[in-house]
């Protein structure tokens, strides 16, 4: 394990030029729409105009008739699969029995151009029995309108659950300590119900793909994607074909976070391709986009916190809902782990509950679950310290989960420094700054939140080829969300002893790499960067017994030293260059690999947020005044990269936060599918998100890296609600905070606090 | 080592249907021209009209003036190399101080259309200095016109060579015994001159690639090659880069028989990006592909062999020169190593000569320099054996090289059996049978050849991916010039004992796979295929360390059976499938690799071929009544494309016999660049080439096998003119044998045999 500080680091720390920038700025990167084919089709979805309907028949003879349409399918062309898993998979791309939310795709078409395909969806005739729709988790929880027969509410507490069908899928409850007792013990006790909307990732790059069907030797897709591997799997499996069948190369992806990590088309496209005998390609509109591919949940929670007048927490108690929309897909683990899981409170309890209902099926989004279940904990603790006059920090300081601390986190905490980010943003320039004073018609308000992620571990691989003249080309099974191409190869050229401009770093496809888990998490560089230090020094080494064997020594004498062998003994050194150049000829070319398996959660993170707001009383309309991240990253291998993610994180939280929303209307028809009406945050609503990276080394990672992707989304939902709620003195406790909102609460008492 | 019969394997030796057919014959399979990136832009060269020229001067303002030119690229726009080697390669792209045969590019642009490339380099302004042109050996070697001012004649035997400038920048002498003492024990001695002509290859596709520079990070360039890593590594020497700047992604390739083994375009292309920030792409024309992607290396040569009243031969004397074009690059060694090496003869002498003369620039053509200096041993062996009365199998039975044979073939002869093939061509049915019987109007002719390649090694790298259905992935550097992945998937599949529907196989670029050598020389399924067993069987034995493991047993209880880890002693079995799927939680995902350098030459495989023709008298047209080659594959890994392999270098002897040759005039202007004008084979052409594989496996490889696709290119043009040199009772000693040559040989009296 390598413990150094950065400064004992040539690469790792500093900040080289972003490769991936100049690919992405000069239009050059390929994206998951920038494939082409000799003869390709286009193809196309057609989707339900219903939220909720029984398909009675589907008419695709016209559609099929039209000169230029190549092929037409439906679900029934796909190879049936049970109700469940990967069955509900592939009827979330195209419906069997039932249309589930409105877009929800009932037919595809392949076609010589866009425009007749487009033409063809027109012509294919559906018939359809339209049912009550059931848009929110109260409505969905009452079972009067069911959405699957075969669902019913399972509990891994549960030995024999009552199988009566139920939207309510799954039921957990976790607890430590005793909760009664906590709130015995508590001098004050705060409770509120707080509600999150489902939102949408916001990627820029809409899901692509093109697809190209073997009917003998291997099939091949190309798509953007988190996860190449999983999508070769999933897709196999709805097609029912052996792994090996299927190619899957990752293209450039504009953006995941989450959301990109389940087949939306290619399944489709891989079977129009089988029908028509043509490769395939299909591009998700934006409205698309919205739509269908898989939002993030929206929650309903109540909270309820027990603390001594000192600013002790005695108990934390909540019950927390998930809208998965279609179909099961909720982020309940990823949200009961991290509710309570920055403290150290000996008596905790969590019923989470994920609900389906006629949305569209949920998906992953950054910190899956942890942003929504933080936004309560956050809030209510705000509201605590300000009625028990502690300073927000100092308490939070007092309860700070600790090595050791064990918490809803899924085990014992080890090997953090929680107090280390507290005491950063304590005495951070933000932090220590005054803020307005308020006005008739300006309130002024700071608050903090902290945001805990557990960081991923899971499987990944990596191959590290010498070539002749001493380079080096590094491959790695995880796809690139955020320029972690980069960060792997500087660890490759730390470890080497070479200039960074030696190591080429690619992300190889299904099968010219070893299995490699999904990017998401916040694993890649801490588990794929394993892997490719340990695939490095395994080249290392071979290239060290090859000078040994040249020189006639015992491996043991060689050294690694600036990219050449050295044997001090006999005052003998060998170039890289001159190893790998001569290696044919001394028991072939070099390549060092690895495959290895972290286990989640060894690495946590903890992010501490500053918010200062600025909210118009007449208007309701919030400016970010002034906004702090502080992060503990283990180790930050590329600082620019690292500080990247702390403020694209930060970000999205705020635009969660401040404007995002998904609209819908009674009959499930979702109003606001374009960034037109769902508004996310631009440059010119925010200040410069300012990035305190804290390094406290994951001591399980040769360079102490922890993973920083996830924590930064965690804390903003409520740092930004508990600034505005400080500036107009009324707890905000549903999300958005958009002006006619808080324009309510200023106009309104805002909840009654139970005490 | 394994030495089983074809009947022991359930895979190798088996006709499973081929997957690579499929793809191209519906179309599917992506070749050099099928690939397209947004923006591309067409790059087209300027070609010399001059044969031999100075170039005073290059004005491309007018060109680069053209609306939707993006750039223009001259040789001066390269680094500058030395004329040498690398130097040489850059010059052959694109001309620097002189052109040296027509067509060689002298400029080249990218713009936005193929036709406003077309159109501005007809604006681009050339001033030459037009220099005599030399275009045969023998006014070459007068060095009266001297092409490179630098050249001289080089010898691996002489120290201190003469550095006058000399056309003849190679001149070798290769020799065993006494050939004098040899001579003088011979009863018969027989001594001819024979000529064959410049051909092409005539590969279907032509040279294409598509490149995309990065200024930072990694340039790509997909292109049809035999060998991705040599074109990595010349391309990045022209362009002063690191070999890990540059990834290399081969295409599909649709043929390159030794053609496709340096870059024609790949540099351009990538310059030409550089300059226009845009990706390029460059397909060369049919003329193009003629006149300057390297033909394969017309010969003069004399050859005397002398040999007892009884058929023993007692001396073999050759002096044989290579035409080269317009750089060093003939196959000196290819021809000196084959030309007597099929024989048991103690006085052996060959001396070679390589000559510059203003054509364009040879490369390897199958057999590289085998089948030339095959053409006139065999032809003189034939007509030797007519006038000793002697059967010509028998005649070469007496003489046939053994093991131990020490020979010009580079070295000692080990575990050959060449009596096996020539035993097996004398009982065939084709030679069993009779011919017919002349008239007036049609002579009837048979004749047999042998042919001798030493068979390639070299250096190879292979992956194989286990996937958690139990599926594999197995990954080589090998391009797939014959359908050699399916093959190597059948070691694989025959290793792992499973179906071998369940191993893809693929070709990895240069990021993805250790260096590979070229694919070329017979190498592919020798050495690569080592590289792929040797990796599965380190996946398998990684798998059963894994099944050990978890049985709690020493891995040396372990076996692998029937795609299953079986422990005996615990009558426990554990199927690939169950141990891949749990790879994660047992060390991580399973790759077997291997990188190895299997020598050249320790696996020589002989041809012997049988021809019958029919020669129209009145016309000189010849037309080919049956033909048989017998082949010693040491193992036919599947037969059927084994076969393909001896059909398909038959065949193209058997043109380069009877019709193909570069017609050039006196000025060096090519006057047959295309395939209505340069005759290759037909399938109405040709009768079905029957076929014998002989097995003798090659103990050194776990299968035996000996690589089969140069091997049988070598005999045809013997076979061929000596089945017609007996159809018209005259000797043909000069190619092709196209019916005005044929019809001359029939109206004048054959060059005078010396005895």
């Amino acid at each position: 394990m390598n413990n150094k500080h950065n400064n004992e680091y040539q690469i790792v720390g500093k900040r080289p030029v972003r490769p991936d920038a100049f690919e992405k700025i000069t239009g050059k990167a390929l994206f998951g729409a920038d494939f082409f084919l000799p003869g390709m089709l286009y193809g196309k979805v057609l989707r339900s105009p219903h939220a909720h309907a029984r398909i009675l028949n589907i008419d695709t003879d016209k559609a099929s008739a039209l000169p230029g349409v190549r092929a037409v399918v439906t679900g029934r062309d796909f190879p049936y699969l049970r109700p469940e898993g990967i069955g509900d998979m592939s009827r979330d791309n195209l419906a069997l029995e039932k249309v589930l939310y409105h877009g929800h795709g009932v037919a595809a078409v392949a076609a010589d151009s866009l425009a007749i395909a487009e033409a063809a969806l027109l012509l294919i005739e559906v018939d359809y029995e339209v049912l009550p729709v059931v848009l929110s988790i109260e409505e969905a929880m009452k079972d009067k309108i069911i959405l699957h027969d075969h669902l019913y509410t399972r509990s891994s507490a549960i030995k024999d659950p009552d199988t009566t069908p139920s939207n309510i899928y799954q039921r957990e409850i976790e607890e430590i300590g005793d909760v009664a007792q906590g709130f015995a013990e508590a001098d004050l006790v705060l409770e509120r119900e707080f509600r999150t909307p489902m939102v949408h990732q916001g990627y820029i790059e809409p899901p692509a793909c093109l697809a190209q069907w073997q009917s003998v030797g291997q099939s091949t897709i190309w798509t953007t994607t988190q996860g190449h591997f999983i999508i070769r799997q999933l897709v196999a499996r709805m097609i029912e074909m052996e792994q090996s069948a299927l190619r899957v190369i990752p293209t450039e992806i504009g953006g995941g976070f989450g959301g990109k990590t389940t087949p939306y088309c290619e399944a489709l496209a891989l079977m129009l391709s089988k029908l028509s005998g043509k490769p395939v390609k299909m591009t998700m509109t934006r409205e698309e986009t919205f739509r269908v591919a898989g939002p993030g949940a929206g929650t309903l929670s109540r909270i309820r916190i027990g603390a001594t007048k000192s600013g002790k927490i005695t108990a934390m108690d909540a019950w927390i809902a998930y809208e998965s929309g279609a179909f099961p897909a909720a982020p309940l683990g990823g949200g009961m782990r991290s509710m309570f899981s920055s403290y150290q409170v000996p008596n905790q309890r969590i019923e989470g509950l994920a609900v389906v209902m006629n949305k569209p099926k949920i998906r992953a989004y950054r910190g899956p679950g942890a942003s929504q279940a933080t936004f309560g904990t956050e809030t209510l603790l705000n509201e605590m310290a300000g009625k028990l006059n502690l300073d927000p920090i100092e308490f939070r300081l007092m309860n700070i989960a600790r090595d050791g601390t064990n918490n809803l986190s899924g085990g014992t905490l080890k090997s953090i420094n929680f107090e280390a980010c507290l005491n950063a943003a304590k005495n951070s320039a933000h932090y220590q700054s005054s803020i307005g004073e308020n006005t008739d018609t300006t309130g002024f308000g700071r608050a903090i939140a902290v945001g805990f992620w557990r960081n991923g571990g899971n499987v990944s691989s990596a191959e590290i080829h010498m070539n002749a003249d001493g380079s080096a080309s590094l491959v790695t099974g995880s796809s690139d969300l955020s320029g972690t191409r980069i960060s792997l190869a500087m660890m490759a050229a730390e470890e080497l002893q070479m200039p960074l401009e030696k190591i080429a770093s690619r992300v190889g496809d299904t099968e010219t790499i070893g299995f490699t888990s999904t990017s998401g998490g916040s694993r890649t560089i801490n588990a794929t960067g394993q892997a490719v230090v340990n695939a490095t020094r395994d080249a290392i080494h071979q290239m060290k017994q090859r000078a040994a064997s040249g020189w006639n020594v015992p491996v043991e004498e060689v050294t690694w030293q600036s990219g050449k062998a050295v044997c001090a003994r006999l005052n003998e050194e060998m170039r890289a260059k001159d190893i790998c150049k001569n290696a044919p000829n001394t028991g072939g070319p070099i390549t060092g690999r690895d495959s290895l398996n972290v286990p989640p959660g060894v690495a946590p993170s903890l992010a501490v947020h500053i918010c200062d707001v600025a909210v118009d009383k007449e208007t309701g309309q919030t400016r970010l005044l002034r906004y702090t991240t502080v992060q503990d990253a283990g180790r930050a291998i590329h600082p620019d990269y690292v500080e990247g993610q702390l403020q694209g994180g930060a970000v999205q939280g705020i635009g969660w936060a401040l404007n995002e929303e998904y609209v819908f209307d009674e009959s499930g028809v979702l109003q606001n599918p374009g960034f037109l009406d769902y508004r996310i945050p631009l440059a010119s609503d925010l200040p410069m998100i300012e990035t305190v990276i804290v390094e406290v080394p994951n001591p399980l990672h040769p360079y102490g890296v922890r993973g920083v992707g996830e924590s930064p989304i965690v804390p903003p939902l409520a740092a930004v609600a508990s600034a505005i709620s400080s500036a107009i003195m009324t707890p905000m406790t549903e999300l958005p905070c958009s002006p006619p909102r808080v324009l309510k609460a200023i106009q309104t008492t805002g909840p009654e606090t139970v005490s």
